[in-house]
């Protein structure tokens, strides 16, 4: 833990004295704990804000801007970036306890604060048989606030779409502290700029989220889980391409690499796939979790072109529209990630995009990589839109391995902006990915992007980032400084 | 037809240099047929651009930002709002020749220049059983490019969405030209801000798109119409929220009001349903139009469902799953806008949304404003997501009749905004909308959304609006001395 450092005395005795030390907290636990997010580097704060009523915001962005202090907007700290963790020090507004929900089943609409959590949403929209479909894996401890801030995407996305596919209305303030709607609670709106859609994915660096009206659609009513064993990950990825091609639209659709079924088969002690039901074959093999999910006759339809797809592509497969028994095969998807860590005691985990052409190529990459620098690149992710986990497994311990694990990701980013792909498809940019942006984007969409933010934020208070000064570096073993927490 | 207005004679001078008399024309039929939309009022520009390769459009913006010429983009010119009319003079880039087609059936995406007509690019993705379901009642003839400026909508959009629902990626110029791309041709990106939505519906004024990748979905297997007679306008509107509340997601629901149905009824000269279909009532009554699709056998329930309810709320039905008799069913909504002649020989069309919740006090406010100003105010639209065409019907020839209905719809968009509802669902601001900006967003909000204009066009050039300056009002009968041409 290392202690505040006070750069902004004046300021934080100012907003002391307007919102009293029930609000702002400037003790080293309290600033410790809103100091890194799920990247674990930590930037201390000098303060940490909890809101009483909305103008609190107001006030404490109006000061920021008068004393230049930067400000970081916190929910419950889940993102993979480091978007969430001030890394310039200066305020920390946290929202975790904004956390009303209200469901208009009429409208198929929820309204919501920042701090809700995400699953907590659904169990609500479910009494009234609705859904808000993302599904970020930390879905029962992330709070909505982040998931739009990061249009955050998730294993349904496949066929429901991401957070941008499902935001009416946001309310909050301009990064100068005026207060401001974008949309409406409404289906239709076409009125103005859309600011809405620039600050959904803008990772707190364009304003302050204090409400949210959501989109909720129907849920499906039945659903059926396919688990299937491919001999190759070439193999697995071709048979992805084929079911999309299919024109099945799958709910879920997951692939997991060798390198991660190995880690997970070993982590449960056993093999997913019986040698019996593998015909005797012993070598690892890739997985695909297949889920559809509608109307049961249209389901039974489509189950029956997928087993037809199955019956060309796998080695073995299991498939239920049980409950518990899907639950089973979603056990090896659950734990894998998990897993990965019998492969080293760190990992940087990328969540890039590729297009159905380029799954084969890139697959071939990461094993490349793997022989080429010797460290472990487990790969899993969502074969229906491209977005996959490639993980650079690595030992935290030896700076040989940081080294080389940095060069790697490195080298898998360039690749993939090559195959036409993304740098990130739902985690975001934050401090993690910084480095790559001028891969993905010309100077003049870096110009203009920049030129958005000072025009919103003139006094560059809100979450500044590194990507939007100049290139540079910050890898694995990088923490300017700032200590690297234990991961697990 | 008013002659050019020369006020930029050494930059066209250059401009011609630059790219030649084939592509440059400054004569004055080319410019008085891009001097207007479908708004119809007349605004001469001094050339009109059509670029053969993209890079003339960089050219083009560059001299333009050297010499500080308004450009205003244009492809068919179907807008309702003038916002494709160039307000200003200076210059227009013509893209309607810019019509290439390309569908990936694979990834399930189509690739177009902006001057593709929208129906065209359905005829392709069919071909694949995929279609594009944004469906402005222009589709047949109007260009994907202003759609997109536009974030267009249709009657699908209550299932299916609008035009920002369906994009992946923008390729374009930004204001100054240089070359940009926003977002990719994949199913999930999250690097950087996200300007590609902020383009979509902007209108022309932050960017030119000289291509896009659109998200096309499966066809749905089958479809049923179902036409219904409510008694009243009243018992209608609360018929829509109650099949919307019963989770019944139709793909098309359509409600034509009264007024709109009387002057739809005399104009083919006979009732859409018999007298003794009607149970011998007499009076005019309102019409609901339903169409379900999906799977057969989901559609099936659905029909039962939407069955009990016709029970319930209508007077008279009828319903089909044969397309021509569909095509009968749709007669009376295909021709309703143009039958409104007989009640005014001109009109204010506007394009408002409500919630579902205030789908009455706005039904019963346009009579209101009838019986008020004595000006005939027939409405129809989308009653699954509140987006109503409300009409002022006037005599273009008689002042007293001008002013009242530019009072009168100044009037329903200040209802609209107390109703929570949003000004304007699928036309856009343009020029027709900019009186009443400052009725739906905020001085903060115009603020930001001016200083992004700003950031990304600092020298005014692109398609600058009234709406992004000052308050003021540009109705009916105003035309700033342009000459507001014939409607049909």
């Amino acid at each position: 833990m290392t202690t505040p450092v006070r750069t902004h005395p004046a300021a934080t005795q100012a907003l002391l004295a307007r919102l009293g030390a029930a609000k702002v907290k400037t003790d080293e636990a309290t600033c410790f704990a809103a100091s890194f997010d799920n990247m674990r580097l930590s930037f201390m704060p000098e303060a940490v804000i909890r809101p009483d009523v909305e103008e609190d915001i107001g006030i404490v962005l109006k000061l920021a801007n008068e004393h230049k202090v930067p400000v970081t907007v916190r929910g419950r700290g889940t993102g993979n970036t480091g978007a969430s963790s001030p890394i310039h020090g200066g305020w920390v507004i946290h929202l975790d306890h904004w956390d009303k929900i209200e469901i208009d089943p009429i409208s198929a609409m929820a309204t919501v604060q920042p701090g809700a959590i995400t699953a907590h949403i659904n169990e609500l929209a479910a009494e009234h048989g609705l859904f808000f479909p993302p599904d970020p894996s930390s879905l029962k401890y992330c709070s909505i606030g982040g998931n739009i801030a990061t249009n955050a995407g998730g294993l349904r996305a496949a066929k429901y779409g991401v957070v941008r596919d499902h935001v009416y209305a946001l309310e909050g303030f301009l990064p100068t502290g005026e207060k401001v709607t974008w949309g409406a609670p409404l289906r239709k709106f076409v009125s103005g700029l859309n600011i809405r859609d620039l600050w959904i994915g803008s990772e707190g660096t364009l304003g302050v989220i204090t409400k949210a009206t959501l989109k909720l659609v129907n849920k499906p009513k039945a659903r059926r889980t396919f688990l299937l064993a491919c001999r190759t990950d070439e193999g697995a990825l071709e048979a992805a391409a084929a079911l999309m091609g299919a024109r099945v639209n799958p709910a879920v659709f997951e692939f997991l690499d060798t390198q991660t079924v190995e880690a997970a088969e070993k982590r449960r002690g056993s093999r997913v796939f019986s040698t019996a039901e593998l015909h005797g074959v012993e070598e690892t093999h890739a997985i695909l979790l297949v889920e559809i999910d509608g109307h049961p006759a249209a389901l039974a339809e489509d189950a029956v072109k997928v087993r037809a797809w199955i019956a060309q592509y796998a080695v073995a497969f299991r498939e239920t529209d049980v409950e518990a028994e899907a639950e089973a095969l979603w056990d090896i998807r659950r734990t894998c990630s998990q897993a990965m860590y019998a492969l080293g005691n760190a990992k940087l985990n990328e969540d890039i995009v590729v297009p159905f052409r380029s799954y084969v190529e890139l697959i071939r990459y990461t094993r490349e990589v793997r022989d080429r620098v010797g460290l472990a690149t487990p790969t899993f992710g969502h074969a229906a839109d491209g977005n996959f986990h490639v993980h650079i497994m690595y030992d935290r311990d030896n700076p040989e391995h940081c080294r080389k694990a940095e060069q790697a990701i490195y080298d898998v980013m360039k690749k993939v902006v090559e195959l036409g792909g993304a740098i990130t498809g739902e985690h975001g940019i934050g401090i993690a990915k910084s480095p790559f942006l001028r891969l993905q984007h010309s100077p003049a969409e870096i110009g203009a992007m920049l030129a958005v933010k000072r025009a919103l934020d003139p006094n560059n208070i809100l979450a500044s980032r590194p990507d939007l000064r100049a290139p540079q570096r910050l890898g694995a073993s990088s923490g300017q400084g700032h200590p690297r927490l234990d991961k697990h």
